[in-house]
């Protein structure tokens, strides 16, 4: 019997309402399995951190996180540890996720269900069949390079943040991409995204991601798109991007939010950062790769405590971390369906199942039981 | 009798094209004029330039720029100076930017009728009524800090550029800001975007558009956004961001991008690169700002030559350089107005006058011509 150690970081807001509903239908998956054993254990991180033990990553949540298989974390943040304060969550996740080694963010954003479609602030025509999965360098570039802030010598009235690769770190990031669009048949196209007509870090990028599709997978379809280029297409005609986006940590922070908003809600779609490449869920050898895995919303603090919001998000999560860090693919499928299943499903009045983001007033738990219940 | 000298660069691919048309309005508009004369005098510019001259910015069309009380300009570029190519036309418009120290980039993005609303790729829910002026830094930040390419010592295998802010160039471009805010009535609320949770030159941004703004300009809301909040909302829901959006260099130019397929065709929009603040139109006082006038759209090779491109984007940034460097904003009133109204007008087949990209078939003269008529 295999057994798995998985961190739970409920976090903020409306995170623990909906990381109870993932961790529900884990549970329900692997309950009197003879093959699996889950072993959850919840870690204080973020705001409650803060609150409880002064820090936004405490020791104990760090190092229960080195020895985990992988993490399941709800959000963090929220106006009671906003910019004025003196220790803010976000340093936290940013410390976490350099600690953890995890470059690879991996961002999925589709229509989980055709009846969705109607939920997009783009028009059917030009939103329908979007699928793009956003693969975001995320310990590197200008988040983790040389800064200088204002009012430090030697010229104080300046501010000053590095953005810089080395060739190492593209490599790294353009084979998690490569695994990325393997993992479909066919191979998806790689649209790499920079600014190399202005930075030479963007040039570094472009070179190092041509030269090591070409001579490692030659196979996959690669294009290069400006970034400002990128953020037109994705609104007037995203489905020119379909396929695996890889870019840089900044560029991916700013394209991988537009992207996320084209399903009509960020209730909806799940994240993976990942600490090396998948394996591709055919290979008969797998290789786990410990992870982070979050809902993309944040810890929305206007509706936390009302039981409304969107758990789908935390469950997609749930399933990445099945098939990129234990290896259980047909499981993360599973979940995959039924969530699908709920989305297509009505209830006894003839409506669709819809938390309040997508203008339906079903709540939290009752997405959650329906899920199990398909299950 | 005042006299004015306009420099005209139509650039390459549709560039000469739509410029022809703008320079058609604005002739019409002071033929035997006993006021105002304008003396119009091409010069080359971006590829045409390297291809007779060696070089995209030839020292004689500087040197006219810099003598000159505005520019017009078309569009550079094209696959014939691509990426590959020893010398580029985009540098030489970084160039151009730098030496005639135009640090304050404005593109508004609007319904120029209501009839183009159907246009936009958001549903028309979500895209009605939007109204964004984007004030974009243009010659600071990350474009033109220093910055090291790949295979230069002593780290040859590491590519860097820095983002870097003074004080000062946050304060002039947040009082182009204020201006253009207060050139409505009530003013413009600024939406000023950062990365302050990340980065230091952000830190010092978000600081200084604070001050400027609450001791220079205390009658302006302002409300900060992070750049991926802001990539959100302009699909997600754009009029939020309705009024001034004030950014760096780089951000901007994600963002203004971003902004521009709102309104359905790149070929609509114009734009404005000053050296200075603008006068408030209702100024008595009214002071010149040196500047260059481009559509936003690019040079489009692919259909260069046929006369089938919008020449309405040109035209309109033929307005704002009436109104922001010859201080003649009547008359850039009327272009504009007079744009509305062929937009509006139905031709004697009964169909709008659109022009391909809007999914019609009027050329690029037929479009002029109206114009001229209604003027
Ligand atoms: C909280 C913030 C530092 C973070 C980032 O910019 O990476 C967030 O926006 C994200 O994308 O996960
Ligand atoms: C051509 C390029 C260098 C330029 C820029 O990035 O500023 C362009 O994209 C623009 O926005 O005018």
């Amino acid at each position: 019997k295999k057994s798995f150690r998985v961190v739970v970081l409920p976090g903020d807001g409306i995170g623990p309402e909906v990381v109870a509903e993932a961790v529900k239908v884990l549970e329900a998956i692997f309950v009197g399995s003879p093959e699996v054993e889950l072993k959850l254990e919840t870690h204080l991180f973020g705001g409650c951190a803060i609150d409880e033990l002064g820090e936004a990553l405490p020791a104990s949540t760090l190092q229960a996180c080195k020895e985990a298989d992988a993490i399941l974390m709800g959000s963090i943040g929220g106006p009671k540890w906003g910019v004025n304060s003196k220790v803010r969550p976000e340093p936290g996740l940013l410390a976490l996720r350099k600690a953890l080694g995890l470059y690879a963010n991996i961002r999925p954003a589709n229509f989980a269900s055709d009846s969705l479609v109607i939920n997009s602030p783009l028009k059917e025509s030009i939103t329908r069949g979007v699928d793009i999965i956003v693969v975001r360098e995320l310990i590197g570039g200008v988040y983790f390079g040389e800064r200088k802030e204002q009012n430090v010598p030697p010229q104080e009235n300046v501010a000053w943040d590095t953005m810089i690769y080395s060739v190492e770190e593209v490599q790294r990031i353009t084979r998690v991409a490569a695994q990325i669009a393997l993992a479909s048949n066919p191979p998806l196209p790689i649209h790499s995204i920079d600014k190399a007509n202005v930075l030479a870090s963007s040039r570094l990028w472009r070179k190092v991601v041509t030269e090591t599709l070409n001579s490692e997978y030659p196979q996959i379809k690669l294009e290069h798109q400006l970034v400002d280029s990128a953020a037109m297409f994705l609104v007037s005609n995203p489905r020119k991007l379909n396929g695996v986006v890889l870019t840089e940590n900044l560029f991916g922070d700013i394209l991988s939010d537009e992207t996320s908003v084209i399903p009509g809600s960020l209730g909806l779609l799940p994240s993976a950062s990942l600490a090396g490449a998948p394996s591709l869920p055919s290979s008969p050898s797998f290789k786990p790769t410990p992870g982070l895995y979050e809902p993309i919303h944040g810890s929305a603090p206007d509706i936390a405590g009302k039981g409304i919001a969107n758990p789908i998000g935390a469950i997609l999560s749930a399933a990445l971390l099945l098939r990129y860090s234990l290896g259980l693919d047909k499981q993360a499928q599973l979940i995959e369906t039924s969530v699908r299943k709920a989305l297509d499903a009505k209830n006894a009045g003839g409506l669709e199942l819809r938390t309040a983001d997508l203008g339906g007033e079903v709540g939290t738990k009752e997405i959650g039981d329906r899920i199990v219940e398909i299950l």
